[in-house]
């Protein structure tokens, strides 16, 4: 469910009167999508999505995001492009919200992933890396390891509830991940770039087993490009029933290889960066599952998931593990 | 919200494959509608809606809402229209749900009524009554005041709960409506055909003040075609405060008169359709508010919106209440 806030038609018509993309002909809610409010909408000139930014986006980072759709579309990726109104500006007010305006992409995201889409997914990847490389304004990611112990804490207390014995294993499990962080105290780091840091199914379009458009940039930021790599791992490797598909992860890392070879530190850092986007999911995942009201429109997403991922990337030690 | 069944890639290649409208092109749910999952699909034929009938969807009737849907398209309504597999069949099977293509409609339901909404919407409501009279199946209402009394039996013990006296209140109100209906004991009945009994703001396409279309027939059956116009009067003429809006009723009735003048009998039953239509409400939206779980998707009406409305009606003896 991803309408959170209505548009009175008065208001509507005035927002759209700032733009020069003709006359509105239709106009429906998206059920897709859970941060913002999105609208299908058609216009004599074509078809665009009306986002409507919630509370959980800061105002005053959706310059940087709309700025890398622009930027990462003009290299040639696909992904929804920012139209800017009749004044050049991107982003504006509406219902209270802010709201912007971007185009069309079309597509399917996969319900159920297949072998197929891996490699694809792989490529996509690592072109918006290139893409990203010229794209100079950076946005720390406000949900690195710097997050985890404090989103921990806010949470710690309700975490024996939801499964006995978690707090303790969460304890454990930071401890074999923080220190280990490249780039943290004497680790080496790791190449750096724009990168998704939320490339789930639901935001990967695909047409007959191609890429046909990246989605929802809105947790992007500036951090180890490998780390993208290794939350693709997390969404799109694991079976329904928790077991790794390390055909599945072959054919991603493979398909991110045709595009960028990997460095040896980063193939030496990706169990680590595996644990870690195991541990941001599971912890925000967490604080959601604690913190939802039971009359919320969005139904959390159970954080026992990633414990089970976080438990496999805990037991593999070495490359082998993730079919490298 | 109104997704809730979805849709694996395989199922959705597997159904589309039935039909001759080209391949693939965008699926997205769309957030509108409580009743039914509902998908905007495009082809490289064009946009259409795919929909998938929930349980409270009756599949034997089915056949009987596409088949006024069919019928009414061909003669000039501008509706969904069911589009037929490559059988010919308009109802098959999706996800474990009755499903249908139906075609995409232009236009936007008004989040405001104003003035110029309400003569067009009377217009576009006689022309749908005039084309369904040559639709000769017949659907019974099931929410007609046969069933109101049961329907209360099933809330009556949380009436009072919802609003203090509203318990009284509403078998005070049902002993002044259901004797005195149309077509019961001695009273005459009036003209009947298919109605679309639900034809609410948002199922009611505009485009620059002109309907566009109208969608949504899943309540649609055979009954007094004035009881629809009542309908009307509850769900476009009030203001947010509950206040009656005469002009929008005066309106309303001269765009249904352009079409189809309303016989003497018809004028005189105005009144106690108007309350029938709002205790209708008022039973569905109070059994739903009473019997709703806290976690389910979709928040239920204010079933008191429909007691102030009630109230006016019961108040309002003569047709000059309402603007004629």
């Amino acid at each position: 469910m991803a309408v959170y806030t209505d548009v009175s038609d008065e208001a509507l018509a005035t927002f759209l009167a700032g733009y020069a993309i003709g006359e509105l002909v239709a106009f429906r809610g998206i059920a897709e999508g859970v941060e913002n409010s999105n609208f299908q909408l058609r216009t004599t000139q074509g078809d665009f999505i009306l986002t409507l930014y919630e509370k959980r986006v800061n105002v005053r980072e959706l310059p940087w995001f709309l700025g890398l759709m622009q930027h990462v579309a003009g290299q040639g990726v696909s992904c929804p492009q920012p139209v800017a109104d009749k004044a050049g500006v991107l982003l504006n007010t509406l219902a209270g919200r802010p709201a912007a305006i971007t185009t069309f992409l079309p597509g399917v995201w996969p319900r159920r992933i297949r072998l197929a889409h891996c490699r694809p997914l792989g490529q996509a990847l690592a072109r918006l890396h290139a893409a990203g490389q010229s794209y100079a304004p950076v946005r720390p990611n406000s949900l690195g390891p710097e997050a985890w112990p404090p989103l921990f804490e806010s949470c710690r207390a309700g975490a024996n509830a939801v499964l006995p014995g978690l707090e303790a294993e969460l304890d454990a499990a930071l401890a074999r991940i923080v220190p280990f962080w490249p780039g943290n105290g004497a680790n080496p780091d790791l190449p750096r770039g724009q990168i998704h840091a939320d490339l789930f199914p639901d935001n990967v379009f695909f047409l007959k087993d191609s890429v046909s458009g990246l989605i929802d940039f809105y947790f992007a930021c500036t951090d180890m490009l490998a780390y993208d790599i290794a939350i693709c791992l997390n969404a799109w490797c694991f079976e329904e029933d928790g077991s790794f598909n390390v055909t599945f992860a072959r054919h991603l890392l493979q398909g991110y290889e045709d595009i960028r070879p990997l460095t040896q530190p980063e193939r030496d850092a990706l169990p680590v960066l595996a644990r870690g986007a195991a541990m941001r999911f599971l912890l925000t995942r967490l604080y959601d599952w604690i913190n939802t009201p039971a009359d919320a429109l969005v139904t959390p997403k159970d954080p026992l998931d990633y414990l089970k991922r976080l438990r496999f990337h805990l037991a593999t030690e070495t490359l082998d593990g993730y079919g490298v």
